[in-house]
């Protein structure tokens, strides 16, 4: 049996499962036919314009547009703030989705100059920021951050690095690709989490499960000028509203959810960490998502992970990557609707055996 | 009734009707169902990777890569040449759609420099492109020239302007936004068009009716590269699989019905330009679409329009442009599956009615 038909055949544990595009496509159709969706030309119609404004309110900001992916939002984001400060120079961590997934769009289209700010396995803070002797335009904060396993900043080291960014006058940019999922951390509403914070882009692909799509959000003019530069980049599509409406359909539902993953996420973790060779990071986790680390080498992992998803049909993981202690290598979980369906008990016992069956 | 239900309750003209959100995603849906398709992950997939096949080989390229849209797609086309011939300066006709319609992305993201060559009405021709003193990297050439109404060069024409590029050793670029309406104008293949250009960009969802999407074809190393301009450019989504299935599942009976469409808009274009106060141009339609000029003002030809559609419950037009010839302004007819279901009488009675109406 091929990989993928393994996977396909197996329950898996992370993420939202296995909705096919068919079950899906046929889900959002269902949804338009009964709210009389019609298609958006170019970005206007009702239905967008709607969601943009449902969001803006949530988050607190004067105005958002929906784009096609986080990426053109956040570069988008940092170059109008370059021009306003007229400096090209911003700061983010080391671990950013510009520095490390989008091959340097930042520099090489959008022709600004990072430098990286605080350490690879904790979130940036203010004394990390204290630490950069330039002026920057901007501040790219991720929340959480998403390469250190999920971490947040504490409340009070938040509002101290606001406040930090502010007094160099920097404007803050937040990642928000997980804001959703800060939510229950900080026990917190999203609009105190975003207040200070001059700009955000959030994403309805990964904590709400919807088909590509990302919004950026903050004062009006910022988003005209953002929708220029959609346009620039390629990004200003004949029509979004099957990605939308992919996200309208199940926004309250899924964010209504957000609770209830994050007790998940702590009791699997509880239940791998206590598997000899198995740690998890950060332990508990501060959001439905975190690194599990295994005493095993990456083809040692991959191979002990096939053969539990042929013995018990679950698919423990996607992907491994190795890490600097040897025959070690980590994965990230991120807990969503698959975890929900699944036992401690057989996750338990998946885990175990993946443990013990490289060994054979 | 507003102007949208207006439409949405008429009968129309230009394009391919009315199909709902619901209805296309349920298409889709079934479509998919039916072929076993999965989401591709940011473009692997079995379904993408199939459908860049086809198209690859329809049109003679070795390689191809499916993306959300032609502006990023050929920005990244010519951002390419550029960087191969060392000369950050391309070609392309004043009327071209990244000198118009793209908030001139090729210099603020790609830091190209343009000249812009041949006469505004009419397509670039070989010696058009000998005025050009300078070397540049790449010409681009758009067939059919859109915003001169769907000009093309002849047969004759197109060689000797592919001869001209090479000769300067320029990369020649095709847009071919309306490729797929090309084939029936020039009684040619594809493939037989395609030859000598490096690269050409096509469209999905302009004559093939699909979602938005696009693809890039060139050699294999050339689509390597512009697939790391899409990852900066934010176009690399999570998955495009909705797109490409709504292309691919149409894909070859849109292009069967290319030469009936042709064969309706001449038609089409001969009832128009019999009545008196509108024109077309091209006289006749060198391919599915073409330029109907009325002589009314703008706000006359909208509200005649509207009591039309009232009467007849036929929608004749979405907008009207000014041009120079006072009190006269100009549409764009593209003629798709809609016009296939209107009849001459019908199409008759309502230009006739819309030529009148306006001095009520």
């Amino acid at each position: 049996m091929s990989q993928n038909d393994l996977r396909a055949s197996s329950r898996v544990i992370h993420g939202h499962g296995h909705e096919s595009v068919a079950e899906n496509l046929g889900r959002i159709a269902e949804w338009c036919r009964d709210a009389g969706v019609a298609f958006d030309a170019y970005g206007n119609g009702d239905l967008i314009q709607r969601f943009e404004a449902e969001v803006a309110e949530l988050l607190g900001y004067p105005a958002a547009r929906f784009m096609p992916s986080g990426t053109l939002a956040q570069q988008a984001a940092l170059r109008i703030w370059a021009e306003r400060a007229g400096i090209n120079h911003v700061a983010m961590h080391p671990t950013a989705h510009l520095e490390l997934h989008e091959q340097r769009g930042y520099s090489h289209l959008y022709g600004l100059k990072a430098t990286l700010v605080g350490p690879i396995d904790r979130p940036m803070l203010a004394d990390h920021l204290a630490e950069v002797p330039e002026q920057v335009a901007a501040v790219l904060i991720e929340l959480p951050t998403r390469e250190a396993g999920g971490l947040l900043p504490s409340w009070d080291e938040l509002e101290a690095i606001k406040k930090a960014g502010r007094d160099r006058e920097a404007r803050l940019h937040l990642d928000g690709a997980r804001l959703w999922e800060c939510g229950p951390a900080y026990e917190r509403s999203y609009a105190e989490i975003c207040d200070g914070f001059d700009s955000v882009y959030v994403s309805f692909y990964k904590g709400i499960g919807a088909l590509p799509g990302a919004m950026l959000l903050g004062p009006e003019d910022f988003v005209a000028e953002a929708a220029v530069w959609q346009r620039r980049s390629g990004g200003n599509l004949y029509t979004l509203t099957p990605n939308v409406a992919s996200a309208a359909m199940q926004f309250e539902e899924r964010l209504a959810r957000m609770p209830e993953l994050l007790e998940r996420a702590r009791v699997v973790a509880e239940v791998l960490a206590a598997i000899d060779g198995i740690s998890v990071k950060p332990d508990p986790p501060q959001v439905n998502m975190f690194h599990v680390f295994f005493d095993l080498d990456v083809e040692a992992a991959l191979g002990a992970r096939n053969r539990v998803a042929e013995e018990l049909r679950l698919w423990t993981f996607g992907w491994v990557v190795p890490v600097d202690v040897p025959d070690t290598c980590r994965t990230e979980i991120y807990i969503g609707e698959a975890a929900m369906e699944v036992s401690d008990t057989d996750i338990d016992q998946a885990f175990r055996l993946l443990m013990s069956t490289h060994r054979d």
